[in-house]
């Protein structure tokens, strides 16, 4: 079933108070996530929230990378939204869960832009 | 079922080529929908590619906003992610299906960070 865009939505339990209320070191991370996974950056947004908790984002030219800390709980949502076969997402992943310390995680895998045209006609943006 | 976030997947389909192609329109009809959902902008990002498709971020203090979208095909990936009772993300969402005039939608609902406490220990961001 081919789509415009793979997007991961991960659920990262159990990681390190101090990395994920460290917008630098949380913005580090997710910046070289993005390397890993060859994807293109537009432009990055990071920002701490008092008294914990980080957001960020990374516009790519293939979708985005976000996340938001809970640092209390020790908890990240983490979006991992790319297009085009060449962007290795699941690589970027293994990464950040091993980066952010996250004992335990889930992820769901969803299809977006899963359109009724032939597979050939189906294009990320260039 | 508590949980820290409610995220709305949506795709819009058949939507206006020349509203969701124009850098300047996606930014004001998302950044009304962030109004309408009293949401609190932190920072917003948008971007137009070549030689079609726009890219835009809202961060907000209660998590994001993003859209990608692909006006050869009139399609719109959308993502409400928003945490808090106060937030009316439902309310944003029937203002951006109107306001892109997406002729089909469909919505998946999220909760994100459904953590092992008990309900009253879990706030959001302030």
């Amino acid at each position: 079933m081919k789509s415009l865009g793979k997007h991961l939505i991960v659920e990262l339990y159990d990681c390190d108070f101090d990395l994920i209320n460290d917008v630098s070191q949380v913005e580090k991370i997710l910046v070289e996530a993005v390397a890993i996974s060859k994807a293109t950056i537009v432009q990055p947004i990071f920002h701490q929230f008092s008294p914990h908790g980080v957001s960020g984002v990374v516009v790519i030219a293939e979708s985005h990378f976000t996340i938001h800390t809970w640092p209390e709980y020790g908890y990240c949502a983490l979006d991992i939204f790319t297009c085009g076969e060449l962007i290795d997402s699941d690589a970027s992943l293994a990464y950040l869960q091993k980066a952010f310390k996250a004992d335990n995680f889930s992820v769901m895998e969803i299809k977006r832009g899963v359109l009724n045209l032939p597979a050939d006609r189906l294009r990320h943006k260039p």
